[in-house]
């Protein structure tokens, strides 16, 4: 096969299976249009066969050292560079999205996979820690005791729509994962299975070429309901990675808490991501501002889980004027095409609930959109029925925000501490009304995974300081982030060596530290 | 009231206040004698508030430095030391535990707090991560963004029996809550409400003297069905703690699971924790290790999550002798005391059980034993049986191990592979026979926390390359430890602040790290 051939089987530990039942394809979210590629469902037994391929490679992986791991990252960025504007024409095919994103993704993605490679090249993301022999202490002889992280075996990552390269089958659940040394199995998303295919192809050959054990990867088609589900349940499966709806990800919660033996499921579900405007902002730029915010709320045609779907601000003559300024920016957003046509539905069914709960004024014209096209939407309330109103807390995915004014400080106060875990929260103001509003920072930092100031939650950067994650409902588990480098420390967990000799030791806890990683000896930080 | 008076009411955010219903009191197990104090259950509307005083507190604490939490880590220390031998005597009553165990364990738990308190005034614990701006990058600037950890918010804490001071009111899980700056809510247990008062009324002592928040401990008596399942389930609990069986800790576990808001339950359950001896191990000194065996498994009348209740050894002479040898010593071993008659009911029950499968062999004699009194009970199969019988997988809690005599090392493997989740395994050999088993060792490394090599599980070194917890069922969540430095992390999450200026940025992650603490700035570890 050549390397950009569009291949419909899953791929079930180094071999290409061909699924059950009836076929299904993708469709042009633009044009409505059916794609090519006859897709089949993987059957219950192929989720079997994954998992002990899984579970096999896991053991076989212990024994590949970190720097073969890492040739294997890197080679699966080149293979995925080499699909070339196949996988960009297959992904602006699937999902709409233009083509100078789909690049700047695959950008994102490549980098991601290099990234952890050079964190595990490097080492000290293990956390070593060595305690050395005291054999003279009082009362009783102190051991040597040598504790590190270790992968925690087979994860099952499921691919999202709204990223269809960054966080779907090569995306940071899938690195992270790879890079702890924990093989994966991916259930494709059933709205872009060419371009799920098209990057699995990527990584089998990747697998290939770095001679990786043939179950350290797997790609399987099928509804969430069924194969999702059975990969959860599935004994062998030790973890789960998951971006997408609250609704989805909490079936997987409850699905993996139910198990004889619990997994932890790292959900991000998305939130509203609040936006604050202290004081005075108004006052300056609200032209500027107000064209920031229509920019953070419609890229992406609103699809990020970073969307800012809620802007509090003071009631006033500014306001107003920003209102104003906010609504003919979006009248002129030209409609947009989302990632499907049920994704848009649901959208526009949101949207009608809002405007049916009679607190919610519309500041934007309403546009005719049909299929998977969607007309960006300002609406806006006030304080007071917010707080009372629990339907306007709730995430709208698509590109709409909520204009929520205060009469005071109070109020402001009030919507900061009504709100339920959010991905992130972001304050406009000086230095100096960011000092006076200390109680709103405090609670909302409570309240968010990143709190970010003058500037606009999208963009999510790929660094080791990033956390992508929050209180629930924003993720299942707001202790782990799923962006950046920290995303890897989801699927490991300690290990201690006590009175090990040294040349059974792993190399990353031995005397000599050959790679030269930082440890904690003794209670101090070091190289040595 | 004298530091040493001993009080029976509940403690709630500061006050004392009488609980409900018919009171209880505790009983010596070692005479079946009633002692002193009549304690009162909380009730509902107890947990209610001390949740809330817990709620409270956390906001305070945010903005308390470490150093003074700190201080009152050392604060608790001292004023547990000051109850003198009150603290000694009410101990011994209550759980049957000689006074030497009873001062050895304070050490532990004092130096638990003291070493919590030097970790937060280090603080490097923070993980904080910093990446700096970069304006110019192309194609979009990169924002400063820092990331540090925050405490997780109140955390509920069950008294273990088995340690009634080291895992217990002031134990390992109050301490790193603490030290993580999360109020703590206590439900004492109720073998030692005596001693879990004295030690709640050293903290109360403690907060007041360090003008702490007065939410940041409660203190509550009442059953586990009723005042547990209501601390887990309130809205404000954010993280739960616990030692003890899995049938309790599966109990929290999926109460946690079915929240509305799930929050993570840090349940050690325990495990059987087997020792392999390899090779011609038992060919070296048979009486030296059976002695050794025989103390590990009889220390503290074998009530440590770490007791080695199986013994997997390749059958012949050798093992013949040291069987010999090792029923010889248990049955010399006195009669111990357990800490309940509960207890003592269910170990004798387990041991029936055992012997009711039919294919176990009693080797030291079936002594009488009364109350809360115990013999200890040595015994043995074959991997053959071992590995068709689930019942011999089970922990019987108590001082009795299991003999597994292996034919060969398929065998022994095998035994290796069936094992459940465990805490800790052992092996005994010589560097050579760990390097012809590293099979074996791989497959029990995927099966527990701690693995120890010519040594015995019992001893639990705090420390920072410590780790205690392990793959289920030997706890809920193997990412955690729950003894040593380490256990901090499990009340700790992640927090980005993105363009933060500095002057509201917490101190751990301003430009000048005062604190001089360890920080990764631009992928780099330093103290800069």
């Amino acid at each position: 096969m050549t390397n950009t051939e569009l291949k419909t089987e899953n791929l079930i530990a180094g071999e290409y299976t061909s699924g059950t039942g009836t076929p299904f394809h993708s469709v042009n979210p633009a044009t409505g249009e059916d794609l090519s590629g006859d897709f089949r469902n993987a059957a219950e037994a192929d989720v079997n066969r994954a998992m002990e391929g899984a579970a096999e490679a896991a053991r076989r992986l212990r024994s590949i050292p970190p720097s073969e791991r890492a040739g294997f990252l890197r080679t699966i960025a080149e293979e995925i560079e080499a699909l070339g504007d196949t996988l960009v024409e297959r992904a602006t095919a699937e999902t709409g999205l233009p083509a100078g994103r789909i690049q700047g993704e695959r950008g994102r993605t490549c980098g991601q996979l290099r990234l952890f490679a050079s964190v595990i090249e490097e080492g000290s993301w293990v956390d070593a820690r060595i305690d050395r022999a005291i054999p003279d202490r009082q009362p009783l002889p102190k051991p040597d005791i040598r504790r590190m992280l270790m992968p925690l075996g087979p994860v099952v990552v499921f691919a999202a729509s709204n990223f269809p390269l960054a966080f779907s089958t090569a995306g940071g659940d899938t690195a992270s994962a790879l890079a702890a040394g924990c093989p994966v199995v991916v259930k494709a998303h059933r709205a872009h299975p060419g371009t799920s295919s098209l990057v699995a192809g990527a990584i089998h050959r990747a697998a290939i070429r770095t001679s990786m054990p043939a179950g350290i990867f797997s790609h399987l088609h099928g509804p969430g309901s069924v194969i999702g589900i059975a990969l959860v349940k599935h004994p062998l499966t030790e973890a789960v990675g998951f971006t997408g709806s609250r609704h989805a990800g909490m079936i997987l919660h409850q699905t993996a808490a139910a198990r004889p033996k619990p997994i932890p499921v790292f959900a991000e579900m998305g939130s509203i991501n609040p936006v604050f405007l202290l004081g005075n902002t108004l006052a300056g730029d609200p032209q500027g501002l107000a064209a920031a915010y229509c920019q953070s709320v419609n890229l992406g045609v609103g699809q990020f889980c970073t969307n800012p779907g809620l802007l509090v601000a003071p009631q006033g003559s500014h306001l107003d004027a920003f209102e104003r300024e906010a609504a003919k920016l979006f009248n002129e957003t030209p409609k947009g095409t989302m990632l499907t046509g049920a994704i848009a539905k649901s959208y526009h069914e949101g949207l009608r609930d809002l405007e049916k709960s009679g607190v919610v004024r519309r500041l934007s014209n309403d546009g005719e959109c049909e299929g998977a096209h969607a007309c960006s939407a300002l609406l806006a309330t006030t304080a007071e029925n917010f707080l009372k109103t629990e339907l306007l807390h709730e995430e709208v995915f698509g590109p709409s925000s909520l204009i929520v004014s205060c009469r005071d400080r109070g109020e402001m106060m009030a919507v900061g501490e009504h709100l339920e875990g959010q991905l992130t929260a972001t304050i406009h103001g000086t230095d100096k009304d960011l000092a006076e509003h200390c109680d709103l920072v405090d609670t909302l930092s409570t309240r968010v995974g990143r709190i970010i100031f003058n500037g606009w939650p999208t963009g999510v950067e790929v660094c080791p300081s990033m956390n992508h994650g929050g209180p629930f409902p924003a993720s299942t588990d707001p202790r782990y982030t799923s962006v950046g480098t920290a995303a890897i420390l989801r699927f490991a967990r300690p290990i201690s060596y006590q009175n090990w000799p040294s040349s059974a030791l792993p190399p990353a806890l031995r005397d000599e530290n050959k790679g030269g990683i930082t440890r904690m000896v003794d209670g101090v930080l070091t190289r040595d």
